[in-house]
């Protein structure tokens, strides 16, 4: 495969930096370190006169001087392009979160050869100072944080459509930028070398384009890649279930009764150990035998929802399902509930069946809602049914990095595969990539990998650099 | 011991209610529902004629539509006081932080039978909303947030210096109130019974006096009780170590290096046992071979700083002890390294060997500071090397529920015992009262205790209704 | 599946009873409840005349009064015929081991409908007393403890070539059956429907054949079930590590330091959790870097082994590799060290490298040697260095019986499967029926599964009673 | 405190080695390397003529050739008395289990310069390859396994009245020594200096003559010595309750319903943790409201037996109480229903009550009895509800090296205690010295204490060597 050789120069020298943060950021903020909100300009961006300090306007951004976000002191993906650049050439147009992080990924898309053109994926997750950064550095960013969807529309036409530049590499989050060319500028994926798409619903529309035979182009589905996926799931879960009943409720978890509906990988660790740890009581509900009896060696009691439902102080939703959680368990709740969804799926809460009008709802702070009872009964909804982890605590950097490491590899994979190596379909990133990912996170934690002798790879039957499982190898 | 009995009668009757905060602050707070801080408001609330909305003008708070601390639903105190009044005629003057579990203390003060004036004691922990909402209710409180030092003993001397009112009782935190009767009003403790006290700092002050010949009524010590110190130290600190480095730095902890200095009641499974549950890998050191060896039986490799300080991306100090982490330690930690202390004493990191002028300080966002070397090497230094769990992170309510209940059955005891019970020395209290507090809190987690059997009191020697561990057991 | 709701008439009816131990063994063994053996009876079984108490003779064993192995108080398996015979006129050759598990799956086989013959397929594991209960309850058991390598074959063969029987079904655990019918008798599998098999080894030869085109019935691999392989390989291990080494070291596990090779599924929550859990200090080693990301999440430190070799007091290989520990790493260890295996491959440490002239030998107990190097260091090493949980430790009868349940409906499936839906090749267990096992042993447990509402399953695209998971899920 | 220099001397100096075992035991034993028991000689050791190799014939024990327990490859206790003896003079008369730690300790006495007469505490607990190895090593030991009462007695006047021999200090396991002296020699206690007492119930008699004013020497209390109190009940119990279990029924762990009742020190970590660690699901039972809520925080359920006696697969009883599992309880638990006793009374589960005519017992293994309703249930009780963890399982050789370490330097500090350092009381042993055993064991973990520097000292009022907790500290 060609293109690792680039990635072994790359991105194997030397010790991590800071990098980005302490070059863009910082400076332009430390000097006032003030923390007020300069967000009363009621001004929209787009009726905006806008150049860098070098006098290039081609981006549309909202300037800020407010720092909402700290990259950690570490990074694991680091960028250090030398001599070869494997993305020459490409002409990336993405539409992703505009966070630090994606500077970070940009900034190396671009170390690596590729020109970019910026929008966001949604209209509230842009970090203003970020996208300035950004803008400063010289790349196109389209985006502010509370666009409204003309905006959100407008912005990603920008990226797209520009006199001279025409893109050649999709890198997606959420399917919106895909779907926005397939609708109004369909030509352009005569040009177009693939799409590296991101997000469950995503890769759902590009399976849906596929089997309707309407994909044109190769796509490469980096959400099911084993490390996100292991990381996202496993890892991250354990500690954002932690963080976000405690930021939104300050909940003592000790003692407590948990109910977790759904015994999957989310739940498992994530949820479910992490609590017990913290000394709270956890229950589980499971349709799937093999999962149940999982939990039941994990030692976890195996009930029905409603066998529970009166006497737990939380509820935790994290099937995948529908109507997990539905009207009638929550009017059998007792007084101050925790009711919070984990799953994908925003639907596993019947909240819908709340809207009626005997209950009253109150905003209690940001994500948190109290719905009360006729009889002073209340229950304490987070997120209003959606993922807790997105809206109610922090993904941490080092998920964020295996993402962005993730997207880069696989923008280089299609860009330089061989005529032919991919169809007009959708791809798992090959597991030898996903190895390497992961080997390039290692050194965060000074951990030292063990090669095999030629004589084991012999035995096992493998390459001594890998791939070391199966593709199907979840 | 008579006054029990009236406990018995006063708490133990019938299900848990929101209780206070349902009547007086959620209607108060709801119509708004803005979360506009009207703090911009310069005018000094002595400078205000203030009444309540029954005329009664005996009190000086800063008027506030924010509520800034959710209780949780569930209090295990409550306050029922029908017929008997434990606390008939008791003048309680208090200083403590004004929280909205102040105000349970102060309502049920009140049910049971007491008279109160009550100051902050702290300028800035005033909750500006629950001192209006106490007003209201015909509370004479005198405290806003951020009063300077001189309005903070202005409202101290307001409590106490009333025309036809004199306290017999003192409820005090640190020991502020009780320093300035002893310097201004030293007649007033004539009439005084005795005086309650909660923190390490005013415990320390009447040990003093004592040791001193010069305390003139009974104190309890409060701070020291089994409940509490079990609580504080060790479950409260389990939840707050994880709460107070995510809520200030986002920090992944999974894999994470931690060196934790010290390994008493605290860092056991406050931090040391947490930690490693969410996947740390957890250095201690000790300077007691005792506490080193069960370290050691606990799976936590013991080490001497030194020996880790280079790899380490966390360090914690958790010993009482001064100049535990100094700057020749600081100087050889990795950059971006978290540095932070759950000890009492604020000497255990030793700050001030940072203020020099090769080391910058920033502050990138409230309680966390990154000071920089002249090689561009971060530590994050949290709360300024403060207690951190008082600093980042919330104290769960059912703490402070122990902490108001215990205060509560000290006064009750004080008020009520008969002549010659208590000296001028400083008691703890008896652990029956203690074994009492826990058994209050039992129904908040559907718990069933077990009685003994008249043969098996008899067998181990124990009246049936306790106390069932002597009075040094912790 | 037609053969499904058989199963679902025999296995579903009451509660679980101690059923076949009661019946069989207790009451033959309670008489004498002595323990001599009488294994000083030199005369080989082949030599005898047996008969039981009914009169028949088609059996060798060799008897015995002495009950080795207890079987607990449950069993998941229950067999409840009445009615339907899922396996009326099948003939079943077996050869597995002859413990009161076997018997149990025997007898149920039996009051499925089925004819069975039986032999050892280990001339050690024989538990005599069961085979004495067996042949005494009627089946035909060809098997006694310590054969020879011929009496290992005559008794298969014995099973096999008889008058008058046919086998039309083959269990198999390790292929020798499999293979001595290939070799002696081939005509017979024009007869044969299928043949299950248990062991990784078994299905390794069942693979070649395949592949060499010689299979020429279907074969079900039993051994890669899910509900198998997370049993054995996960929550048995998790047991089974501890019990082995207490067992033979009666090591105390706080504060020892560990290294664990290999971080697939056995060790990690298998080996790793259970001596984390225990206060051991464990380090791991790993050749592929997910595995490796994992073990630092979860909180493991990943070592190269000799970064650790001289300290650790507990070496464990759990890797499906050769040569992992080898004669330069048992050179460097320090006294005491204890040194075992868990994975399949008995050359994952280099036993062989061990005996040479200047190391001396010791056997200090059954399965525990110690190497003594020249200066007087010893080595502890377990079971010779195979696979230390079988050796060492008892496998749980749980998870015998998830085994013995997943055999027989396998055989089920076999025998009552349509024409044409099985080749001549070697299947997987239907996820299907991987799921109803496990649901079987739901009740041992009390849990309680949650069913799919109709609009559930239309959601998620599943049928309300499974299969849950795509085939490939693990 | 002059002894310790002697002790610093004496036991810190260099590796470990195997000591004792290798040098004495191993020799003997392996020519033979036979597990055969000649135990079936039944001539009495009182009835013999008996000389050591060197024709010395002080001492009374039955010849073994069978090494029934291994020591573990490394002991913390190590005896390397050069120039200084401590114990010169001191003529040591011992009564306590006659194993290869008790021969390690007598060893080291004996290098310290004292003379050593010993018997055996309990008739059963004798190994006599130990005895036969110090009898050989020139002992005077008075012991074998299966000693009549009338044996028992003889022994121990055997080591006390022997011509030209006077003790002058005692080291005793449960008082029956000192006992027999009271009893028969009173005279005696003119010339001992001491008396160290290692059980709970010798504590209990040397109290009770202490309060009766009857006793005539100072003695040492080592069962309360914080060091083997936290190890004998938290470490230790922390994997016997495992190994005791395992041993003796093969239960797997994994989601079992377990409750434990009592929630002190022993069952906290050494019960319920450890259950929960490997997948139990356990509740808790207590009287003690503190002891309750830290159940609960721990995240157990507390319940009252009878709530959960139906349900659940092991009953566990740490109380110190009587009569906690009574024949009512026993006959509503279910079949298989696994019962025993963690605590140190035989009296918390009623077994006396399971003697009636309608209940069959039958002793299925060693410790291990079915009791079987009239209906065929079966409740499998270990130990016959003795303590299991000394029943069923092995005591760590670090624990026991704690206790010889302990008892060692209590007959030193006695010894060479100045004249009116201790009264005619029962002492606990200096904090210092607790401090001191605890050191000495860190080496096993390679762990590094920290020293305080003067300024901390200082600070924290403590002299730098310790003690460091005062002496109340448990």
């Amino acid at each position: 495969m060609v293109c690792l050789c680039f990635l072994f120069v790359f991105f194997n020298q030397g010790p991590a930096t800071l990098g980005f943060r302490q070059k863009n950021f910082d400076s332009a903020n430390h000097p006032s370190a003030s923390y007020t909100d300069s967000s009363d300009d009621e001004t929209s961006p787009r009726d905006k006169q806008q150049k860098n300090s070098k006098g290039n306007g081609d981006f549309c951004i909202k300037t800020s001087n407010r720092l909402n976000s700290e990259m950690p002191a570490l990074m694991a993906l680091r960028k250090r392009a030398q001599g070869e650049k494997p993305l020459a050439g490409a002409k990336v147009v993405g539409c992703t979160h505009i966070t630090a992080q994606t500077a970070v990924l940009m900034e190396t898309l671009s170390a690596l050869g590729a020109q970019c053109r910026w929008a966001a994926c949604n209209i509230y997750s842009t970090q203003n100072e970020v996208a300035a950064a950004l803008a400063e550095g010289g790349f196109s960013v389209f985006a502010w944080k509370g666009e409204s969807e003309d905006d959100f529309w407008w912005c990603i036409d920008r990226c797209v459509n520009v006199e001279g530049w025409q893109p050649n590499m999709i890198l997606d989050d959420g399917g919106d930028l895909t779907h926005w060319i397939y609708k109004k500028y369909p030509n352009m994926f005569k040009k177009i070398k693939g799409i590296v798409e991101e997000s469950v619903t995503g890769v759902h529309r590009l399976y849906q384009l596929s089997k309707a035979g309407k994909l044109c182009v190769p796509a490469m589905n980096v959400n099911d890649s084993v490390t996100k996926q292991k990381f996202d799931n496993l890892y991250c879960c354990r500690e954002s279930i932690l963080d976000g009943l405690k930021r939104t409720t300050d909940v003592m978890f000790g003692g407590k009764q948990v109910v977790v509906c759904g015994y999957g990988e989310v739940s498992r660790k994530g949820c479910c150990a992490a609590l017990k740890a913290m000394g709270s009581i956890v229950y589980v509900t499971e349709i799937d035998p093999i999962c149940a009896l999982q939990a039941c060696m994990d030692g976890f009691r195996l009930v029905k929802l409603n066998e529970v439902i009166r006497q737990v102080d939380i509820v935790i939703t994290c099937t995948g399902n529908k109507n997990v959680v539905v009207r009638e368990n929550l009017d059998r709740m007792k007084n101050g509930c925790i009711v919070c969804n984990m799953g994908h799926s925003n639907t596993e809460i019947d909240v819908a069946s709340l809207r009626t009008p005997e209950l009253t709802w109150e905003r209690v702070r940001s994500q948190v809602d109290h719905v009360i009872w006729p009889d002073g009964k209340r229950i304490v909804l987070l997120a209003e049914g959606r993922l807790l982890n997105l809206s109610c605590s922090t993904v941490p950097t080092f998920v964020l990095s295996i993402t962005a490491t993730t997207q880069a590899l696989a923008l280089i994979e299609l860009y330089n595969a061989p005529e032919g190596r991919y169809k007009q379909d959708v791809y798992l990133l090959p597991k030898k990539m996903d190895e390497y990912v992961a080997s390039l996170h290692l050194p965060t934690f000074d951990a030292h990998l063990t090669e095999l002798s030629d004589e084991q790879a012999k035995y096992l039957g493998l390459n001594k650099n890998g791939p070391f499982k199966p593709n199907y190898y979840r």
